[in-house]
């Protein structure tokens, strides 16, 4: 295991040190916890959002608290979900009476603890909604997962009910946009090679030197089909249709695109890639509305991407670009 | 080689056209070139400031064209300076009577060919200074360079040259505040595997897999020494004393500070050596103004990183904080 840490046992310690460190004004570590949180926070007046999951996806989702965004984060061991007291303390470090939106990503130890917390919340007295985001669209139920993954449209569902947030939403109308992304989102991924997690030393897949996998999720779950590494062209048209296949896309719909990168592939094949997305899309007469290529939800230092498509209508658009001022989603 | 493209000798021009094709309304190709510039530019009664080099470290440069930062960028093939004739093109495309700003990274070949298209330039008439960057302390000279090398630290001299020529700045008084820039800022290195440069095919050095190269430059270039892998802590004491011997520092001083990613290295480790470089800091009694983790220069799917401190005053410190609206470094 090849890795610029220090202790296997201590990243996830390390790492909010450092998040918190590299953010002082934005981003708080609440006190004894895994969660970090807006500096500041709860604000009066608006539904608070967290989010959360295993560790490993950065910047998902600590890189997504602030204005416009998440309120706070709850950080899970290397992909593990976090425990129900941390998620219930995150609630109360947050709370205030409009209530509190937890945006939780399908994986079956996510949805039972995050769950658990807010029947805990909601036995005080807590406003609570809850959302689950299941936009991987390559396998119907996989490892660790009852249905559909939540992947890297996780992040749209962010900005979005974010921004409704903001703008004094009720938590009912914060939910029911957030649902509407939801409805709205597909995504899928591919990998060229595997990630090792800290603390068990050794890689969690092995794929041959000429292969690839489609499909596979972002702890190195089982995807559709593993073959020969094909050309950007090929493998994205095969992205890209899957995705198609299961959205209602019409001539002149928009949408918006995303392309992320699981964590070692560089930027230069990001777009790469992103080319031959918009030239589906044109082809299809699909209008692109915006576009962002990064590393949005990585998987440890997996080499692959993911490509997430969110169909967008006119309170979609305003709320996808409303400003946030969160590190890794910065938007004017 | 596992690389998610198409077409080994056409990474660069496809790159290209999946950058115009995700910020369409920020950034334009000069036809038939391979200058990527700020759309509308120039902008009338500024300085335009130029950046460029080869390939392969995105973000860095194209991702910096924007208000604030850089008016154009000059992209060479896969670690090979861009021509003269592409630079010469590219200053053509962006002067305006004010004049243009050359930052250029101090590798002959850039120096040369930059110095070069200058020349050309002013036979013309037109006004152009030009600044070269050599802030990576590792090395006095190495494969490629006569004196130090260009690394991250690049990006704090576009961002600040970038501010002053939006205030308006005479030529001068941007290629001073450059300079001031350059005088102030050191970087350093390292790398835990390699990398490939698609045209060639295979890996451009080998590392053992208990071996990590404290030094290397971002071309593969060799560094000050090949040891065993050591833990983040010890790592980023090394490269950190090594910037602060190069570097009056007092105690009390500000700076600010990039910790980047060479591309394969996960954010989580990133925030990892985050947290070392900020206890270092605050022991030695430095502030810490402003921090900055992310991929910045990378070299292709090189696994690495590389840290940079930036002394700052007043007006270094008004610079930094402008607005930028550049794709990979936007500031509000």
């Amino acid at each position: 295991m090849k890795k610029l840490i220090n202790n296997p046992n201590e990243v996830v310690q390390e790492m909010i040190a450092g998040i918190v460190a590299a953010y002082p004004n934005q981003i708080e570590q609440v006190k004894g916890t895994s969660i970090l949180m807006r500096k500041g926070a709860p604000t009066p007046n608006k539904v608070s959002i967290i989010s959360g999951g295993g560790s490993g996806h950065e910047p998902a989702h600590a890189g997504y608290i602030g204005k416009g965004m998440l309120d706070a984060a709850v950080l899970g061991e290397v992909f593990t979900s976090p425990p129900v007291d941390q998620v219930y303390e995150a609630i109360k470090a947050v709370y205030r009476d409009p209530g509190v939106l937890l945006i939780i990503k399908n994986y079956t130890g996510d949805v039972l603890n995050f769950e658990m917390a807010a029947e805990l919340a909601e036995a005080e007295g807590f406003h609570i909604a809850k959302v689950i985001v299941d936009d991987d669209v390559s396998v119907e139920g996989s490892t660790n997962t009852t249905g559909r993954r939540g992947i890297a449209g996780t992040i749209f569902v962010h900005k979005i009910a974010g921004a409704k947030a903001e703008l004094e939403g009720t938590l009912e109308e914060v939910k029911a946009i957030a649902e509407k992304t939801i409805h709205n989102v597909r995504s899928m991924g591919m990998a060229i090679s595997s990630c090792t997690i800290p603390a068990v030393g050794s890689p969690s897949f092995n794929l041959a030197e000429d292969e690839m996998e489609i499909g596979i999720g972002i702890h190195g779950e089982p995807g559709i089909e593993r073959k020969p590494l094909a050309p950007a062209k090929e493998m994205t048209e095969e992205l890209v249709e899957k995705i198609l296949r299961d959205m209602a896309l019409q001539q002149d719909d928009e949408v918006a695109v995303m392309i992320n990168g699981l964590a070692s592939t560089p930027l230069m094949e990001l777009y790469i890639i992103n080319n031959e997305v918009q030239k589906i899309l044109e082809n299809k007469g699909i209008n692109v509305y915006r576009t962002f290529v990064g590393e949005y939800m990585t998987a440890l230092e997996m080499g692959g991407c993911s490509i997430t498509l969110l169909k967008l209508d006119e309170e979609l658009k305003t709320l996808l670009d409303y400003p946030s001022d969160a590190p890794n989603f910065l938007m004017k």
